[in-house]
């Protein structure tokens, strides 16, 4: 068993710096594309064994650290009940959005096994294949609100803030119920197998520190508090949050590219680990140019034990699979370690 | 003639903190809704009357400090006979993207007079009517060439981003023919009135801080040196970029929501003035949420000379008016100084 990405979680020396990517079992690799065809993502993962595949794919194709499984933040939303659609190159669209505590009602806590059996079922299936860790994921309490709130994405999740900002008890139950199910998700997902698990808050780096601190950080410290498995927390556009972010008890922290990751470590505190934070959009350039900025991400984390290598967001449709398989290798190779 | 904005930018005290919000002349007014209709933001701006009376609109509403000029950042790169339409609810689309050294060689240098004189003409009737300073601007380079390379809006910046990495001369010619339109526009502009000028480069927060100094920031630093008028430099979500964005010389920068002004200021250096703050959206919410947040903001502020009161972006189109004629007041009731 690969345990590079474990060991660099708990911050150990490890033999290389583990990598994976976000997004990994995605649109840039054909065998994806085909699989996948029209299927809605929510349709794909209700078919474990699609969702298995999906999930190997990328592994099959260069050697990554770990598997991150197949599925979609709004999985555990669509559980419980409330009407979503992935719309392709859109995004989450909820019919019916949630704006007050009416709307926050229909949001029943998730039970696991009777709500979301396939997503579960999946990953039982890909523990047996894996010989690296596997990756659950939940959406965080913001990113989740914002889709339920705004009925889709946002560029500047304004019915949100106000419902945030004017309404702060139909905002705590919203909070409250994303937080359980979000909690609920992750528990169900490490019991089911998954060694690792990372809360993508994706678009809380859209707050002021002091509304994320006051109207959001409780509730993701309520979903990475105590859990069974090691935990990233994961947001784009972070720089001002990292502090808080690390407050909320992850054993790592995802960072963007926007914060050179030894600026982002000093922020974080030393006690944690860091993932990242090559910009998606670079891959997607010659592989000269992936190869100066990989390198430029290898010298700001340093000779460190706690180092992930990511992206600093999901990869690009568009992006060559050789520049990702090169920087697999490029990492592996570049920290090498004889005492790992 | 109030002179606020321009001894605040110059860092002299001031009897009140100046006050003007980005996109002032928009769509929250019914009266801009009525004028504008369904005239494209280019039609309008080639109307000199019509501008005028956008531009004045937000001042009857509220006793701004500042008018800014009804234009868009693509008037200039239109001007010079690059295909450009600003569709309502997406932003600048270009047919003919700019994507190598050919397309960039369709970018000749702006003749402002003879090229846009509609928008002159709007700044010298402004010029008679106003007794706070007009403000001009122009779109920073990097976010010039995000809507040329791309073609329009976009997420990633993904094409933009290759091209700047992996053809430097191309993108060092894209940079030139931009800074010079650029340049010209806003020395035009101060010829023709506009006391003050503005550089939007909105979306250079998207860059890693080394991909912005070494590829955009020289750019910068030559539209912005030696101005004959005082000067703000604007982007989203620039808070690693804050310093370096100092280093293109102007005597503001403007900071969006996502850095408090205190920390915002130590990054860009107490021998600049600042601008901003306020997350648009809380504009949208209840006026108490506004009152809170806003507070805020002058407290980061503090009081040191040379902080100019706005919005972190642009008003947003459901912005109630009330709120930000109730904003002005407080910004000027709060910071009246006797000995300003």
């Amino acid at each position: 068993m690969n345990d590079r990405l474990l060991r660099a979680l708990r911050r150990e020396p490890v033999d290389r710096t583990p990598v994976w990517f976000m997004r990994q079992a995605g649109r840039y690799l054909s065998e994806y594309r085909e699989l996948r065809g029209d299927r809605d993502i929510l349709e794909a993962v209700r078919e474990p064994e699609v969702a298995v595949e999906l999930t190997l794919q990328p592994l099959r194709r260069m050697p990554l650290d770990a598997a991150v499984v197949f599925a979609d933040i709004m999985v555990p939303i669509d559980a419980v009940g409330i009407g979503v659609r992935i719309e392709p190159g859109v995004g989450p669209v909820v019919d019916d959005p949630i704006r007050d505590a009416a709307g926050v009602a229909r949001l029943r806590p998730l039970e696991p096994e009777t709500d979301e059996p396939h997503a579960l079922e999946a990953i039982r299936l890909l523990r047996k294949e894996l010989s690296v860790p596997l990756i659950g994921f939940a959406g965080g309490p913001f990113t989740l609100a914002s889709y339920l709130v705004e009925g889709g994405p946002s560029r500047d999740h304004a019915r949100t803030k106000a419902m945030m900002l004017e309404d702060p008890g139909a905002w705590a139950s919203l909070m409250d119920a994303l937080a359980g199910i979000a909690r609920a998700h992750l528990l169900a997902q490490a019991e089911a197998g998954a060694k690792v698990v990372q809360l993508f808050d994706s678009w809380a780096g859209a707050l002021s520190p002091e509304d994320y601190e006051a109207s959001v950080l409780p509730w993701s410290r309520r979903v990475l508090e105590d859990l069974p498995v090691p935990s990233i927390h994961f947001g784009v556009g972070t720089g001002e949050l990292l502090g808080p972010m690390a407050g909320a008890g992850s054993n790592a922290i995802g960072v963007d590219w926007r914060v050179p990751l030894d600026r982002a470590w000093e922020r974080i505190g030393h006690d944690r680990a860091i993932q990242g934070n090559l910009d998606p959009a670079v891959c997607t350039a010659s592989w000269s140019a992936v190869e100066r900025a990989a390198t430029r991400v290898l010298e700001r984390a340093g000779a460190r034990a706690g180092h992930v290598f990511n992206l600093g967001h999901g990869v690009l449709p568009n992006t060559p699979v050789e520049n990702l398989q090169r920087l697999v290798d490029l990492v592996h190779e570049r920290t090498a370690r004889a005492d790992g």
